[in-house]
Parts: C-alpha cells; sequence; structure tokens
C-alpha cells in the first residue's frame, strides 16, 4: 500500500490502529472457508480499526476520492470469502467498534455497534433477566455487523428464521462516507423503500454497517433435545414435514449421516447413543415453562413413533444435551482434512428426501460419496465434494455444476444461508437471469458508484 | 385515452376487460381514503382487466415503449390514495388474475394470483384443516398483490409480525414487461440482494407483483378477548410493556379513546361493557390449545391487575369475541364525517404514554381534539385532525406538520402501515435525508427508467 495512504490511515485512526505488518495483518485475510476453496488475498493490503462512525465515515470519505478498494472485516467466521481482499485493499476491522450502546427492556431492542460479537451480545442479555437472542450461526465470534449483511441463518432458524427478521434499525456509512440512519426501534415502518433490508444480505458491498438495532426476546427457558434414529431417511424426512404442520415449532431441526454422529462421537471418546436406524434426527425443543416442554416433547416423540422411528432418546439434562450439540458442532473436525468442496444448497423441505437421493447417486455416479449435515426443517443441506488422495478431484467442476442444476431441478438455491462472496459468483449467474444480476449491478453501481466497496464479491 | 391505445388494449385483454365508460371507471378511481385527503384522478384513464401474467407482460411492453402511465389496481382497500391515476393512465387491475394456484401443505406455503383476497386465501386455507395465514389488515378484501406492495400490517402484527416476515416468493413483471421469479418455496435463501424485499413496500412503483408465495402456518384454534379498563393511559400503557416483555405473547392488543367505544357501541344499538376508567385495552388472544389459552390469558390479566386495571372483561364464546371486535373496527363509521386528516405515525412502543400527551396536547392547543385508536403494543398510532363545521380547519397543515414533528422527536415514522402512496410523498421529506430519497429514486429510476409505473406514488 502507498504510504501516502498508510499516513492518511494513521491520522485518522491513530498509529497503532494501522498494521501492516505481513505477520500480524495475515490473520485478516482469510474467513473460515476451506483452504481448497478460499480466494487468494493481496498482501499489499493494510489493516485499519477505527473506533467510531466518525472515523470509518472519513476513511470511506477519503477512499472514495482516491478509488482506494475498502473490504469490511466483522469477526471472520464467515465460509465464502466475502471479506478476502483480492485487490490492494485497507481492510476496515469492526474489532474496536464494540459498544453495547443500550439494552432498552421497554423496547426490548439491543442498540449495538457493528462489532460486537454474538458472544458478547448473549453475555450482556444475561444481565438480564429472561431475555435472549435466538439467531445462532454455530460460531459465537460471529460480529452482529457481519451477522446483518449476510442474513446469518443458523440452525434455530425453525422457530426463529433468520436476522432479516429481527433488524428494526440500522446505521450505516455509504461509501462517499455519508451516514444514513435506516429504520429504528419501530415494529411498523413504512416509508418509502426498505433501503435496510436492500442492505440486509448484501455482503459488505453496499454499505459500512456501524450500527445495528436488534429485536430481542423473552428468553425460552426450558429445553430438551429429542435424537429419533429412523430406519431411513424417507421416514425421517416425513417426520419432520409433520412435526412443521403440526403447530409445535421446536428450535432447531438437524439431520446428520450417520456415520458422522458415530465417528464424530468416537473421535470426542464417547459414543452416539443411537444404535439402530440409518437416518438420525436432532431435534432441540426450547418453550417458556416446562409443563409446555414436556407437551412439546410429547407431540414431536408420538409423530416420530408414528413415522417408524425407533425408539427416541432424550435428554434434558443441560450436560447431556451439550454433549449431544457438541457431537453435532465438531462432525466438522472429523471431515475437514477430506473436504474440497463444501456446499450450502437449499431447497423445498419437502423436496428434501428426492434432493438427498439424487446428491447421493451423483456421488455414486463419480465412484465417491458425500457427507450431508443438514437444517434439515430449513430445507438447508450442507454436502461435500471429497478430496482424492488430498487432491481436489478433477471432476470437481463438472459435478458442482451438475448439483447446482440439480438442486435448481427443485427451485433451490445455490446459497441458503453462507452467502455468494467470492466463492459462488460464478456459480450466481447459473441461478439468476441476466436481468436480476443486472438490476443487482445497478444498485451496486447506485450506492457505490466508484466499485471500492468489497468489490468481486457477489459479482465482478 | 387515445382509441389507438384502447384497441391495442381490447387486443390484448379482449374486449370485455377494457372499461371506458366514465360510470363503470369511477369505481377504479379511489381507494378508502377520505375524500378531504384524496388525490384527484385523471378521468381519462381506462381501466384494463388482463387474465395473466403474459397479457401483464404486454401490457407493460406496450406502456413503456409508448410512455404510457400504468397504476395497478389491487383490491382498492388502501389507505394513501396510490391507486388513484393522477396522470391519464391505464389502470391495470387484477380482479380477474385471482387464482390460488397452489396449497402445499407439506411446504406449508400458499402460491397465489395477485389478484387473489384474503377472504378468498382464508376461505380456502378453512379446507385445510388447521392451517391460516395471520396477517389481517382489518378489510378481507384486500388483494394479496396489494397487500404484499404495501407491506401491510394490522391488528395481528403483534403476534405475527407484518406481510413482508411472511412472503417467501414473487413473480414479478418489470415495466418494460420483462417477467422475474424472485425468491421460492424456501426458508432461507441468500443468493445476492434480495430484490423481493425492495418490492415489499414499493407500494407499485417498481413492478407488477403477479404471484407471491406465502407462508402459511398451523392456526391458534382458541381465542378470547379481554378488555382492561385503566384509570388512566399511562397504566394501561405500562401493562402492555410487562405484557410483552413477559414471554407471552398476545395477538392483537388495540387501544382506542373511551369516548370511541362507548358511542360505536351506542350507535351499534349496545352497550360498552366497560363503565370505569379512562382508557381501556382490548386484548386478544389466540393459542393452540385450550390450557394454553387460559394460562395466557391468566397471565395478561395478572399484568393488568399489577398495573391497577379495574376489574377486566373477558370473552371467551366466539359471539362475544365478535361483539368487541365489531365495535373496535367499527369505530370508524361514528368518526368518519368529522375526519379532515388522518394519521398513521409510529413510535417506540415505550414512547407511546409521552407521544400521546403530546398529541393531546397539541389538540387543545389548536382548541380542537383528536380520535385516537391505536395498535398500541405495535407502537402505531391513528390519530386524526376533526373537520371545523364540516370543513378543514386553516390550521390542518400547520397541525399536520407539528404532529410529524413531535413524532420524530421519539424517532417515529410517518406511516406505521398504510405507506406513502400520493398523500405522504410531501412528508416523506421531513422523515427522510436527501440522501436516502435519492437512492430510493435511484432505484425507482433502475427498475422503471421511463417513470411509467404508478407515477407520483412516495415521491414526484
Amino acid at each position: 500500500m502507498e504510504s501516502k495512504v498508510i499516513d492518511k490511515m494513521i491520522s485518522i485512526v491513530g498509529k497503532d490502529y494501522v498494521i501492516d505488518d505481513i505477520e500480524q495483518k495475515m490473520s485478516y485475510f482469510y474467513d473460515e472457508i476451506e483452504h481448497t476453496m478460499r480466494p487468494k488475498a493481496n498482501e499489499d493490503s493494510i489493516v485499519v480499526k477505527p473506533k467510531d462512525t466518525d472515523e470509518i465515515s472519513m476513511i470511506m470519505k477519503y477512499a472514495n476520492k482516491n478509488n482506494l478498494t475498502v473490504v469490511i472485516r466483522g469477526g471472520g467466521t464467515g465460509l465464502s470469502g466475502a471479506c478476502t481482499p483480492i485487490r490492494e485493499s485497507i481492510i476496515l476491522s469492526t474489532e474496536r467498534f464494540n459498544k453495547i450502546i443500550e439494552i432498552d427492556e421497554d423496547n426490548m431492542v439491543a442498540v449495538l455497534e457493528a462489532g460486537v460479537t454474538l458472544f458478547q451480545l448473549l453475555e450482556e442479555l444475561g444481565k438480564y433477566e429472561g431475555t435472549g437472542f435466538p439467531v445462532h450461526p454455530g460460531d459465537e465470534g460471529a460480529q452482529i455487523g457481519g451477522m446483518a449483511v449476510t442474513n446469518a441463518g443458523g440452525a434455530r432458524a425453525v422457530k426463529h428464521g433468520v436476522m432479516r427478521k429481527h433488524i428494526q434499525g440500522m446505521e450505516v456509512v455509504l461509501p462517499n462516507g455519508e451516514v444514513l440512519e435506516l429504520g429504528g426501534k419501530l415494529l411498523k415502518n413504512n416509508a418509502g423503500y426498505n433501503l435496510m433490508q436492500l442492505i440486509i444480505g448484501s455482503e459488505g458491498t453496499l454499505a459500512v454497517v456501524t450500527k445495528v438495532v436488534l429485536k430481542i426476546y423473552p428468553k425460552d427457558k426450558y429445553s430438551a433435545t429429542i435424537v429419533a434414529p429412523f430406519k431411513n431417511f424417507n421416514d425421517a424426512s416425513n417426520a419432520v414435514l409433520q412435526i412443521l404442520k403440526s403447530g409445535v415449532t421446536p428450535l432447531a431441526v438437524e439431520y446428520q449421516d450417520k456415520h458422522l454422529f458415530v465417528e464424530t462421537a468416537k473421535m470426542l471418546g464417547t459414543e452416539w447413543q443411537a444404535n439402530e436406524g440409518n437416518a438420525d434426527l436432532m431435534i432441540i425443543i426450547s418453550e417458556k415453562t416446562e409443563d409446555l416442554l414436556y407437551e412439546t416433547c410429547r407431540q414431536i416423540n408420538d409423530i416420530c413413533i408414528k413415522n417408524n422411528s425407533y425408539e427416541t432418546l432424550f435428554a434434558g439434562k443441560k450436560s447431556e444435551q451439550d454433549e449431544l450439540l457438541l457431537i453435532r458442532s465438531q462432525h466438522y473436525e472429523y471431515i475437514k482434512d477430506i473436504i474440497g468442496h463444501s456446499f450450502d444448497t437449499a431447497v423445498p423441505v419437502a423436496d428434501i428426501p428426492a434432493y438427498l437421493k439424487d446428491l447421493k447417486d451423483l456421488a455414486n455416479e463419480y465412484n465417491t460419496f458425500t457427507n450431508i449435515t443438514a437444517h434439515i426443517a430449513d430445507g438447508n443441506i450442507h454436502s461435500d465434494i471429497v478430496l482424492v488422495d488430498g487432491e481436489m478431484p478433477n471432476y470437481a467442476e463438472e459435478l458442482k455444476e451438475r448439483i447446482f442444476k440439480t438442486c435448481f431441478k427443485y427451485n433451490g438455491t445455490i446459497t441458503g444461508e453462507h452467502g455468494i462472496g467470492k466463492l459462488r459468483k460464478k456459480d450466481l449467474k447459473l441461478q439468476k437471469s441476466e436481468t436480476e444480476i443486472n438490476l443487482m449491478k445497478g444498485i451496486k453501481k447506485l450506492f457505490d458508484p466508484n466499485n471500492i466497496l468489497n468489490p468481486g464479491t457477489i459479482f465482478d
């Protein structure tokens, strides 16, 4: 990076908060995407750590005037490479921008700087009796700003939906440095086009989100986890559809290929208790009262049994539930060394059985296999292309395209929750018409005429 | 309208579906806005009633090529004049576009043509045991397309939120006639900028919505209504905040000035049962089981009593509940002849007591009064400026602006649910920065470069 840019950045945020040392800045280049998939960072980029909206505004103004690329970096927990600077960039890290401005219990909202982590938020809400925030993308190092611009999802979307449903207001800095207040503590607000909804999911390409007004909720105090083992996937899937129709709503319904449960448990020095069957559902239930919890569990259990499940396992104690959740979340450690490419497709939930069969058939056709974990009640499937002798197989691109085409057969999407980032921009063209992509590009140009904000994300 | 345009329209939709007779087309000019507030329709406009997406696409293509104005008309139940053609226009009525394409119980979605009315949808869902759709803007003549583009709200938003939360997919026709599919039956979908969210709330200015994929839900089977009379509004308001924090969520919490309940009941030949107090809440509760219903009622009742309510009235029978709801909904008949201007402001729910006091004080200052009805748990207030001797008072404009400024003091919005339409476009500039409005205008230009679609709505 040119020294005059570095000097300017130092003049705005102070010497301690501009990083040009390669060792130090290295950890700001990538997100949690697999090494085999990640875009290459431009190492001439520098890291700048503003402390407030004013500093961000000054940085953007200068960058815009001088056509400098700015890439925003939140918690770095993304899975699509959006925060990797592929051009020489100012990496704008929001880590110092982490004040919990207000927990407003009367309006049941939290006002947060973008760099507040999910962990920080949940810890703070713990001090207010009975309040919580439901969206949980898995990694509590995720920052609220990042969760907003990626419209984060996660397992709990079954009951609570994705981030979009919980954001009431935002402060953003436009690429030209102007500050906009969008929405607020309002539950109803229909004044003109909703620019905030457009920025949610825009992956840091339209504006820098600096503050978020987030709805908080009375917390469900009681939870339990049911493991329901089914003979086959169709039965498991039918149970899911009937649960969703029944009127009882679980917090999460997770599916994983049996071997992932079994082997991950082994890796963790424990044992997967569901011996029977080939298709296990992990159903997490949370309710406000104990009575309600048991009633919901009873109903879900009945539905599973009616759909030919083997005897279900019930975990009511926190320690038991935590162990199950650990097995669910740590499966990645078990498979990560063999993953070449991982998918985040989503299809209508009723099409899951057919889609899963297609995925397995496709893998067979290439003499390989795929590991499937799914937020099954959301229709959101994570599958993969596995490495062959540690190398990306030569059929990878072809198989990827066939998987997407299979997904489109069910009117699915190439990304349910991880976003396009730099990883899927070519694939986006398979899903969207030129007209729609051109409208998106027009919007990008409107917000960011000089294309300085995270270019090469979503589209080139 | 030029005869060659009429001929072209006839060639597209057929002779029976183009209306140029003034008597007949008159009923297509206005929505349900008060006569004192409504914009003047251009009577040279014609009504065209296409039957499907193809015909709509052909109409738009022709209009775009020839710079003809098109105004979409749904159920005509709006309250902001958006559907009134202020220029010579083709009024595109969606009334024939009213097929329920699919009730998909597996995915729990309804796929609907835009002209399907809420009445039609609810009637159809009645045939599927236990399914329902929760958003209810009051008038069941509202069409789904209109409800989508206005992001309709209504009383039940307390429990279920507004339309935006329930729309999963759309088919739209762009002003140039191109057809776009947005979203689908997907619960998670993060593929690029969410144009659908932008179209929701755009009031027919960006695209013609032709189909909507709507989430449907297991229906709450049990309901009850509590009327809680409070000595004063502050107590009532505190009760509302505590209910919202408690974790039990009523379907609706409605407030009306006491005299509106009393006089409307009288007008309907009955009597308002809550004699004591000056501030009555009507709290509607719906739950999936009878046990849960009574438990929720008990908790809400306790909170009301704790906040000094007089003895609450409980209506459990459908007929009793219907009577209460009728009194709530018919108040408008009681006051409609004296209303000069009606408001739809919203503020953070905790600011309602202060804001209401300000509204009453302002009215006093002008030696007048205001009728207040509120979706109080949403922070959404409907107040009014009353006529003086049947005429709009000369202070109306001044008072209106002062009411908006008061609303902004609480970071409120000029419209919680009714939208900007043609009524509030001047006022929008009071609320939004020039930068934000310019971004909106840029988006309009991107979708509709020739400004043919409902011009003069939201902004000029």
